[in-house]
């Protein structure tokens, strides 16, 4: 006999929802994807539902037609009528009783959420601060999975130092990316980002600010910055898939040129919001 | 308005089950513990506790009260009616839609589920094979979170290598422990396992075994086997909550000992049963 007890209510387990064993809360065993809408389109849906697959094949989730997500995806995503979405979906490798291994005709479970983007024109026009906090995630962060315990304890101990993201940096003292953002320096005309290795997450934005910053003329280089460096770019801004581009004016003590979104960002965001059309 | 989306279900995102917006499955965003019941008793419940109550704190989940958890496990316990159970809990940080920072007032979420153990005779008698892989874990494996997804990887690679037990080595090529167990090996009179480090689960059931070496006459020798070190050993066994010592006569290709459980391990799981009379 299994029992199970949900707050205080036992109950056996065969009368759980299955979002109870679903393997994602017992292990953080899924990946995710966000996508957002700008003015009633996704952008680049295809780029996120390709690396969802590549992410999938990652943990060895099988069985997940592509063209399937897509659809609900866009189904989801007129039914909710927001020219400005920011839509979260998420497969776990499927729910069973607790057990490290599984059997391979587990079916995966799928679940999205849609709502509005929030509103980032404050950030976007005054810019944010961001804190250093050590890099304590695994050994594969070009996954994106759910396990995102260290993310969400540097965001939320950047949070408590007034800073809207917390920046990671690895055991060699070298910044990786932030909690839930990629991180970007602009020295004189070069844009400066981390290579991407087991470490980074392939970021979508990425992609698309490295195009920005070749449009406008920037020079374009993936070296990874210590701290040090960082503290003395020229700007300093922050990607992420839904608010695209954030300048950041604050890291942590140094403030960041004279304390405003600097040119190069600020023609960043406006080559960026060219793609977004 | 928020939407979302279970399956093929759509549906406005407040009449989901707060287990589909628990943090513990957007980001394995809580702790856990393993308890078993020897013939009737549940073995060091007060050591469990203690160590979830601190696994909390690190994580920084408030507002739990321990001595409802003990009630909650023993009444559990009582209704199973399982003389020799095993029973699982956790506790996430609660419910709520998905960001990266919490809201202190968010309530945690609590779980359980007790089973009966499953029937560990054939691998005490004839000892287990165990695999070497990489060990991909975030850096603060002493917090027994639900961030598990590189342990059951491990497990699933090692278990198709015919492995019950994935051993994970470090990239300094130390060996830190079992994917869910700890690992010991014996060099003549002497136990050896790692010494707990931030990245070592403090397990329970590691300091009975050091008791019950002790007790037998074996000295204990807490530093870490590189995998050429460990294939050297005369015996081999990994230590885990719901099978205490686990003897392992495979590593990776190299038979250890004569290919049975090696006397001093027998001895070992002699001297702990007295623990959990």
């Amino acid at each position: 006999m299994q029992l199970a007890v949900v707050s205080d209510n036992l109950m056996p387990a065969e009368e759980l929802d299955s979002a109870y064993l679903d393997r994602g809360l017992f292990f953080g065993d899924g990946v995710y994807e966000v996508v957002r809408s700008y003015n009633g389109r996704i952008f680049a849906l295809e780029e996120h539902l390709q690396r969802f697959a590549n992410n999938l094949t990652a943990i060895r989730i099988t069985g997940i037609d592509i063209a399937e997500i897509r659809q609900r995806v866009e189904k989801t995503f007129a039914a909710a009528g927001l020219a400005n979405a920011k839509i979260y979906f998420h497969v776990t490798r499927g729910s069973a009783p607790r057990s490290h291994t599984w059997n391979d005709k587990i079916k995966p479970n799928f679940f999205l959420t849609i709502g509005p983007v929030d509103d980032d024109t404050q950030e976007k026009t005054t810019g944010i601060a961001v804190c250093t906090e050590p890099d304590l995630r695994w050994r594969r962060c070009d996954i994106k999975s759910l396990n995102l315990l260290p993310n969400v304890l540097a965001r939320q101990d950047a949070a408590k130092k007034g800073c809207s993201e917390a920046i990671l940096v690895d055991e060699a003292g070298l910044i990786t990316e932030g909690a839930g953002s990629g991180f970007y320096a602009i020295f004189r005309q070069t844009l400066q980002t981390a290579p991407l290795t087991a470490n980074i997450l392939p970021s979508v934005t990425r992609r698309y600010i490295i195009k920005a910053a070749e449009n406008i003329g920037l020079k374009v280089r993936e070296e990874s910055l210590t701290t040090q460096e960082a503290a003395q770019a020229n700007e300093l801004f922050i990607g992420v898939t839904t608010k695209d581009i954030i300048p950041v004016i604050k890291f942590d003590d140094k403030t960041i040129g004279d304390g405003k979104p600097g040119k190069w960002t600020k023609a960043l965001i406006e080559a960026f919001r060219k793609f977004t059309l």
